[in-house]
């Protein structure tokens, strides 16, 4: 299993047009085969900085997730919207390691 | 529900202790009733970086996490094995919103 934990700074103008779009790509995400989490977050201290948490069953379903339509559809529209680029780190799982804990 | 992203430092030398100890945490973590998530997660390009990932139904729970008995065994026990301040973030969540998502 994957996580990456991607980190988004949005111009604050944009914070609900962001919303918006970005729900549609989790909504698409979770249905990819090798997805097991697309959880989306907004930091409460500061409204303008969101975190994806994305979870794949391998590095091949991460991979593939950025091959999709929606991916695209999603980073071009939110792109004029960045305060700043996105910084992704990718983790293993230590816990949990059971698939049925994702 | 509220997440709580906590960036984890450690020294080098105690990474295999501080999975150990937190494999423990977690355990317990998922068992608190309001609990929803607690991912532990470690950073590939730098693997004295963890990241838990904190999911909780109310502020309430997860502000009772931290009177646990097993939170303080955990706090105390990793106490001189961090290299820097832990970072804790919270979220509110924007996706998904369902509680069977989690």
């Amino acid at each position: 299993m994957i996580v990456t934990c991607v980190k988004v700074y949005v111009k604050k103008e944009h914070i609900d047009d962001f919303i918006k779009a970005t729900i549609e790509n989790h909504r698409n995400s979770v249905k990819e085969p090798g997805n097991l989490r697309f959880d989306v977050l907004q930091s409460i201290q500061n409204p303008a900085e969101f975190t994806l948490y994305e979870a794949y069953r391998t590095d091949g379903d991460a991979a593939a997730h950025k091959e999709t339509a929606h991916y695209a559809v999603w980073r071009d529209t939110v792109a004029s919207w960045m305060d700043k680029p996105r910084e992704g780190v990718p983790h293993r799982v230590i816990a949990p390691l059971d698939e049925g804990g994702w």
